[in-house]
């Protein structure tokens, strides 16, 4: 291979002729190799699209000028596009606070605008990756504001899963809207519920998950651009401090505001700590339907059986004719994987000391993947799993009517005691509790019928004040 | 000991004579001695306050007598204003999803009214603990429902405690206007910061986690009051149902809502897994300011000596004259239990089968002590610390002079790569950057006085575009 | 009150005249109001025995004279006897790495000791808390051999109460030896198994836990004594330093061992999270047989119903004859407490700075609470759970033979594929396995009844080779 | 593309005609897109590995005939050897207790089988992925061994890491053996140590950590093979069950046994969890090492100073010269990734239910993270880190002797008060302690520095009971 030589405070070093990226990403590169992966090419994205606002503002306020300017921001929009992402080859776990990812970026755009003015690469008297790309700029400002762009990003998307997912639920709720079936609490048979109201429950607490989400996501369009190193502002024009949250705002489409507090937003990490737990909770009721499924669902022979899940693979290497809840399982893990990651966050948070929180790249990487795997996993969870549900009404109905659960329905009329009672009596014996009511007349046949009646069991009536059962 | 028999659908069990619990507390106090602690306070507070609102909507619409309701009313009056706390004698850890809890309550307020009309403790035939004083309810939407007004109340106490920190941070950050100091970023030394600009920056983390944890607050005042068992308000009257929550609302003071799915809202937890996640995040941005206190006040000679806390304590028990930073040391150690308890809560979370989720107990257990020990953490983190601290504005100058972080000021004129030469000479050779500036002939001392100026490197400046240095 | 008058470095205060407690533990009761707990019991008696055993080494090398020595034994008697429990006023969560927990110690000591010798509390000429209680010792190798002691005596109670659960699945699995059963995976029905396996294979997990605890125990029998400050034994007479962990071992009854590398021993926490997350595996292996007899005992009319939990309460306030899984359900809580805990055990041992990790009291409090909780519910879930439990024989058997699973015995003769086929049509039509089998001329009724023999099916056996289905 | 047909139970598909998986894995690719990975290479070998000590043993008991066993163990080889790579196509998230992982070996060996004895692939009559080459497995035993099998390996590797770790922090701690410093606790000044002795006690918790894991990998050599589908055994001749171990170990190189109850060893994944607590606690120890690192190294002129790390790369992209603890800083964020993993496998090993945990998938794959990050980063800190750490011994011993905390040493002289009277003394004015007991005649000048040797003070020696300070 050929090789160009470039230097640094540290000493001189070989790169690759060809490469885009220079000495201080490939160090980042020889110090961290870490996970094997490389930094998320989303967040690849909103770092460039920060580079490229901050090239239009350092144009705008006179300290870049006409030649230099339009080279680097034809280089970012280059690879806003898709292009150079070879390039980016620092792994997402690395020390030094972003730091080796904002010199990539600084490096790559450096080295195609040498190019685009006719330059050889590295050759950074012509456009210089600190003094001109970073201009008014620190890895404390650009690092955690790319952070967020890419996070609401990723969210903006996965808010879109999740409410794809309260349509499916929505739509199964009124299909399912007459399947009446025993509600259970405790895994102990209960009182009656309707299969519908039940994926209601699952769409209603999806929809406040969404409102959560979107409300910690809208904290993060707080930014410190502006800030640099501590929040002071050191070495960014006062002019472009004012216009560059603006510039970013029009290059990265989101609408974003400078914090009031650029020291304590260089600092402080707690919004992505926020998002996280956002995500975390939603996970959580994810994580609870997907039991709910698999109870539900649970047999065909020896389980509860009141739904089906499409069957969607062979669910056993070993067992013919076994279909797994393989998506509920799915969505199980991933929850798993999140509320891990939120630990993993939240220590980061907490790590951080005096002007800066040098544990950015761990948090961007755990919560990239807790936000993605929540969509991905939303993606099938509909598609593979809600959407084909169907319920198996006759079941439900045969163990609603098989049960003891219903008596509940007369204590109002007879009290808790002697309802229990007759509880007792139906299960020792195996009686159904008609049996013995009508055994013991406490009601009469129409009677019956009247007060223990499903249907009515699962949506508020008035107690019926006059009537005394005997 | 004297005792009275009673019994329930396990068998009959000797219950002490004077005592105001009845069968079905006593069997919950001897199948949970897991913790050794008691309910908490606020929470039977909370729940006997849900007791009389459900006693006045029960005579409202003619459920209850004008004998029955005043004598349950007047009791759970007694047990408010602070008596029968003994009475309360159910284990914070416990199976069942809180039953044996308001079992517990149901029967101190049947025996005490009983005593009221002239009865024997024990005679539920006067007043029943689940027909009367249970009226329209259930566990399930009783417990969740105390749970969240009692959470209320303490968060209320914990955001009245972070206020107070709000104000001593925000005058502390006034008092130290002037100290300028060098800012540090992962541990290396960076360029001047004030003193004052670090507490301010505290200030504002603080205040952005009081509006989260009063958000996450906002959301429980959604309660499921009027569901019962499962959410359909079985055996709950509708005329109750649509006025249970007015009038809990009354007698609590708090301005709670009924949820418009109380299926959803009796077997989802999420709310309470938001308000643990903003408690936590706080708990993370104070063990951080924590940190950064005891690393600011480490010494006396061999650390960083910036500013002193008050001596609360003797600091050794073999080393003399030695005086620890106590209280951010127990700042930080409240962060790391409340980080734990967010897993713990997010695990019960999960935990929810079907229509309800029966680890309401460990969430609350876990959740009361985070508000708590935050808001009692905060307390004495305010007097016993943030107070009393004073600036060691000698040092924190000495410090900065003698620093080379301040070439960075120089960088916008003469480069990043002619600076980065200057800083490494002066950490080498031991010189000040000024000596090397001045040597090299790269500043005037005047020009030199001028650009590294540590009180004009505190905040945004135009950068002098037509200055050249040499 | 009466007060008297006690100074120390910070300055002079009024301690109750009747206190046996001094200036210093006063201070720190006073600083640290955060849990509304005080020090364990258990812990106050280990650290006091640390104490007496420093007063014996104290005594044979000729630190301490004949008169001092055996007042501060005697004293240390006393407490260790359980008198002056009330003396001990710290809170559990402080700041200070315990040093308030060692001065609470010496000077209760040191007051009783001058009592014993005459003198009146306070007058610390004649005995002194840091001079002569204290003598030898520090905060710093105190406390965590303390904490150590502390967390063998406990998990030795939590080891006897797991061994007593092995005994008692080990009775259970040979009761229901010849219970067969349909076994799930993924809660879709498998292949046959006896539901005395399943109880030999949860006594087969305890088993390993326990051998896992015990070895984690084992390790905190090295502890840092001796090693004072930081590990280097200053201010502890050499001759002291080798013989105070065997006077500890005679004192306490358990055996402990110096460690060969008293800084690292003092400054690193290792072992505690080593022993708490034996802990937390053993929680998660009793959640998991907790929430494996919730699910085979859910029902009793619309759940799986094969086992009953014994009735231990009332399940419900509102639903009469509901029995509930109470002591499993607890079992899960305290499984999700000592998962949380250890997270905040696992910050706090990362939290360590050079030579001392100041935040074992919040290590000590949640250990404790882990291990504590575990034993506790161990308890009542044999007593009120496992010892009562009875299989309904009946139900399993049905189960089983109406299940499809059992075809997975056939593969081995006519393929994975077949064997789907006649699987996938027994779900669609309802037919059963044998129906179909015979239908299709695959076997005859004796070859059938001979391949497809549950009990056969729940142990190895010889394929037989020579035989081949049609 | 060209296509071939394949069926399942669920249905035909098209495969890509040059495929070596089949329906089963396409299916399983198309269900799980969640992370965009690929099972981990490692644990495909280990898998593999698995398949061919089958096909060896079921050759061995004549179930596999001389055309066919060949064929699978060649193929085996191939990919063992790094064959067929791209084949491996399910998403580590997955649901359905790794079936999908299992059936995609099974069908690439019984393709590439089928192929080598000159067939079509997909022409499943001739090798059939589950007769044949699942023969005698299932899912539920394959997959958890080459679980366990992967950890081993990963393990052995990240032991090795350690140990490499630990002789480099011994030749630290010869080379620092005399740069005597002072010791801090809770970041104050305590007393002295040497720079050597900081480094032995790194060293000799690392090594306890290898002991630790190495212990937690012994355990993991218990695998269920043989135990199929529940552990019974079901569908494996009994001689294959006794010998299937022992070909493992053959071909695997490691010498696993097998348990001794397959139910427990099919159910229970708490080997699991012990191993990642063990990776845990020393990612612990790790982190707070790399945290003391970050300390020492702090400044370099506003900081502690006593180290210089080794400058690996630019520290910031605006702050000229400025170099950071990059390398510490990864091993922090390594640790909270570890510590968030240990959650998620804490998790997901408390799922299980019944006769199987359906949810190793994930726990590999935050395992495998885990373990294979924590080897990564040693590596970096051994070499870009530790190996090139120097000692500022002048700053060492500029700080030990203008520091206070030396008057420790005289506690055993002149009592704890008046030494706390002569720190608070010297803290306040600015004087030496030195100056002050000299002042005060407390010791003469020669006395001085012969009780007041930092030499001497930072090992064991014998107090000196005849000499009496004044």
């Amino acid at each position: 291979m050929d090789f160009r030589i470039e230097s640094d405070s540290i000493g001189i070093k070989k790169i690759p002729k060809n490469a885009y990226y220079g000495v201080q990403s490939l160090r980042g590169a020889n110090n961290f190799k870490i996970t094997g992966s490389k930094m998320h090419r989303e967040f690849v994205k909103s770092l460039i699209q920060v580079k490229k606002a901050a090239a239009i503002t350092n144009y705008e306020i006179g300290m870049l000028d006409g030649h230099m300017a339009p080279a680097i921001m034809m280089c970012c929009d280059e690879i806003i596009n898709g292009g150079f992402q070879n390039e980016f080859i620092i792994d997402p776990i690395q020390g030094g606070a972003g730091t080796s990812m904002n010199m990539n970026a600084n490096e790559v755009i450096a080295n195609r605008a040498i190019e685009i003015l006719g330059g050889e690469k590295g050759d950074y008297s012509i456009v210089n990756p600190n003094d001109h790309v970073n201009m008014g700029q620190s890895t404390n400002d650009v690092i955690p504001t790319s952070g967020k762009i890419t996070t609401i990003k990723l969210v903006s998307n996965a808010i879109n899963k999740l409410t794809e997912l309260v349509k499916a639920l929505d739509e199964k709720s009124k299909k399912f809207k007459n399947v009446i079936k025993m509600g259970r609490t405790q895994l102990q048979d209960a009182v009656p519920i309707t299969l519908g109201q039940e994926f209601e429950a699952y769409s209603s607490v999806i929809k406040r998950d969404i409102r959560r989400i979107r409300k910690a996501a809208e904290e993060l369009k707080i930014v410190n651009m502006g800030g640099t190193a501590v929040g002071t502002g050191i070495n960014a024009d006062k002019e472009y401090i004012s216009k560059i949250v603006y510039n970013i705002s029009m290059v990265s489409g989101i609408d974003l505001k400078q914090s009031e507090n650029l020291i304590d937003a260089t600092q402080n990490l707690d919004g992505f700590s926020a998002i996280s737990s956002a995500i975390k909770t939603c996970a959580v009721d994810l994580s609870k339907m997907a039991n709910d499924l698999r109870l539900m669902s649970s047999g065909p022979r020896t389980g509860i059986g009141e739904i089906n899940l499409p069957a969607k693979q062979n669910g056993s290497s070993i067992m013919p004719g076994k279909v797994n809840p393989v998506i509920p399982e799915v969505i199980n893990q991933i929850a798993f994987n999140i509320i891990g990651n939120d630990v993993t966050i939240t220590m980061a948070a907490e790590a951080g000391q005096l002007e800066l929180n040098a544990f950015e790249p761990v948090i961007f990487y755990k919560l990239f993947e807790s936000i993605e795997t929540l969509a991905n996993g939303v993606d099938t969870f509909i598609d593979n799993c809600i959407v084909g549900i169907t319920a198996n009404s006759k079941r439900c109905s045969e163990l609603l009517n098989n049960s003891v659960g219903m008596i509940t329905a007369l204590t109002p009329y007879i009290g808790y005691k002697t309802s229990a009672k007759i509880a007792k009596e139906a299960i020792n014996t195996g009686k159904s509790i008609k049996e013995i009511i009508l055994e013991k007349n406490i009601l009469r046949h129409d009677e019956y019928d009247d007060f223990i009646n499903p249907s009515r069991m699962v949506k508020p009536e008035y107690i019926r004040k006059t009537v005394k059962c005997k």
